[in-house]
């Protein structure tokens, strides 16, 4: 069942039921912005990741702000996306199964779809699937630049997919898939950077291997919000696939600029709202919001604007605040409490709404229509 | 959007998309009647509490096992269930804002509602939204008997709350909920008997205190599933919370007996299905299950029956699985993987459907109506 909206147009933020998930508008369309600006006349795409924001309404305002495509991880969630009139989708994932590949294939008849393989029954199974559906597939071979997680991990494994997918019915080759997950979250600016010169020492080194097989690379996909300042300007990359950017996160909070500053290109647009619902003892309050309602695979939300307050503890419906000393005064039963999430991803994918705040009121609802879309 | 099943009546387990959301019935169906030959005799009601399940069906299947209502968290948890027409409902919390208040209070007219408080103010607005409704709301007064989050910490603050609801005009005084959520997961039996113990002492307390003042107690309602033993014949719990019994988790495996032996009353019904997706390197392998999929706030999952595979790591879509040296020879691109969720809840929360299974065939697809009900 689609939960009902938490609001209503034209509310006060601090009438909301909670948990909500809140999205400052002015922010978060800075961060679009921000986004375009600092890409500009660096000849790279943004195909924003979609894994963050789960929604068709936002896909559409990426594209407004230059996205030349979404990302997804999920079949589902490019059905969302493409039922959704996004017409350009590329599965930063393999897809193995019958039946997802049939919807997969589906989906190629009203949006050009790519995903992503690393293995030559993939390709197989992919080729097969839109054979049958009578419709075109883009492949994109994964390469392992440093993640360890999926990927070839070699150039000559990577150059036999390619030619592969050139020697198949139905499938386009697109180029690399070359995400470096875990450089994402490395904490200082020479972390990601080596990290990424890595990355890209690999993506050359299988570029080469293609091109000595003579099979052409129409394009390098790869980067999230931690490092995309590095793929940007790396000379390999054109495409990349930030997707945290528009919302930011507690954790990337906890990144290093090269300065030595906490980054702060992106504004935090993204927030639960809580309500206290139990205040029965000194120097703590119970709020509404656990880890049913914010994701803490990477650490417990921050109080936002309230340093002197912290979310010590989530139980499944409760958190737990805790007051630091030079707190003055303790909170009010019914007061509400913006929480900044530990990780943007996870907690989006637990709401059926974003509540879209501008200047303390409701302005907009929008359905997180990928909500859930796992298989 | 509500997600389509990932199953078809009929079909093999291993045909089912994934991740998906498995419960062996028999085990289900086992655990139900052992928690109700556990009880039998023992002058104690089971309150099962739907936070764990989230559905009608399951409900009305505990409640044919003997159960006299269910409990839940949210008041739209208890929305989802009443419209499924469970006609007796315990929200073990306190419920702040109005909005909230009005739709309990809209609730009262279908099905008999009990609703907690550990303050005053909640006691004065329940009262107000139930006389607005034209309806009665029970109220049962939280006591902290131990776990430090909602609850009064004193039993003359809950004689106070109680004999303001017995002088309220909409409210009926339900009982004292008592519930030691901290005690749950105390890993050796004398850990958890020696909280309850605690909880006990409280409770009697808070009894003793209520009969001072002329105001009579009609219920101790409390339990879960590390502790319904103790509290069910402690001769003070009239009513038992369990919830995590019907599926069981990992977290729950690591609790030990009073033989000093793993617990094993309750049988592992529920189970993330997954697929393995990539298997670029030797000694590991990737799934389609990650923290999206699979709750890991008490722990990563187990693989089931496959002890010589671990569930090393999950990201947002992905889990990494590790072989040992003792397996035999790598998994499968395509093979299905049963993990047990490290704690059960949160799974449940992140699914549209349970997929019932016997003898290795889908028989029952049941819709998880109150997913994601927060507010």
């Amino acid at each position: 069942m689609l939960q009902h909206p938490p609001a209503e147009p034209g509310m006060r933020e601090d009438e909301v039921e909670t948990p909500a998930l809140i999205l400052n508008l002015d922010a978060f369309e800075a961060n679009l912005a921000t986004m375009a600006r600092r890409l500009k006349g660096r000849n790279v795409a943004l195909r924003p990741h979609a894994k963050t924001h789960k929604s068709p309404v936002i896909a559409h305002l990426q594209k407004a702000h230059g996205a030349v495509g979404q990302c997804v991880q999920k079949v589902g969630e490019a059905e969302a996306l493409a039922w959704g009139g996004v017409s350009n989708i590329l599965v930063t994932n393999e897809v193995v199964g019958a039946r997802k590949l049939a919807r997969l294939a589906a989906l190629a008849h009203v949006a050009t779809i790519g995903v992503c393989a690393d293995h030559a029954d993939q390709i197989d199974a992919l080729d097969g699937a839109a054979a049958e559906a009578g419709a075109r597939l883009t492949v994109y071979v994964e390469i392992d630049v440093g993640s360890g997680r999926c990927g070839v991990t070699s150039p000559q494994e990577a150059a036999d997919l390619v030619k592969r997918i050139a020697d198949s019915r139905s499938l386009t080759f697109g180029g690399l898939q070359a995400y470096h997950g875990g450089a994402q979250h490395l904490r200082r600016f020479e972390e990601r950077k080596a990290a990424i010169v890595s990355a890209v020492g690999i993506v050359r080194a299988t570029l080469d291997a293609l091109e000595q097989g003579g099979l052409p690379c129409p394009a390098v996909t790869g980067a999230g919000t931690g490092t995309f300042d590095l793929e940007s300007t790396s000379g390999v990359y054109t495409e990349i696939q930030a997707g945290s950017y528009c919302f930011m996160d507690a954790d990337y909070g906890r990144n290093f600029d090269e300065n030595g500053a906490p980054v702060s290109l992106f504004r935090q647009s993204l927030f639960v709202l809580g309500t206290v619902m139990s205040v029965t003892r000194a120097g703590s309050a119970v709020i509404d919001v656990g880890h049913k309602g914010v994701g803490v695979d990477s650490g417990l939300p921050l109080v936002w604007e309230k340093p002197d307050i912290a979310y010590a503890g989530a139980s499944d419906e409760h958190g737990n605040l805790k007051f630091t000393p030079s707190h003055n005064g303790a909170l009010k039963l019914g007061e509400k409490i913006r929480l900044v999430p530990g990780h943007c991803d996870p907690t989006v994918d637990r709401y059926d709404w974003y509540v879209g705040v501008r200047n303390g009121r409701v302005e907009s609802l929008w359905p997180i229509t990928a909500r859930g879309a796992m298989t």
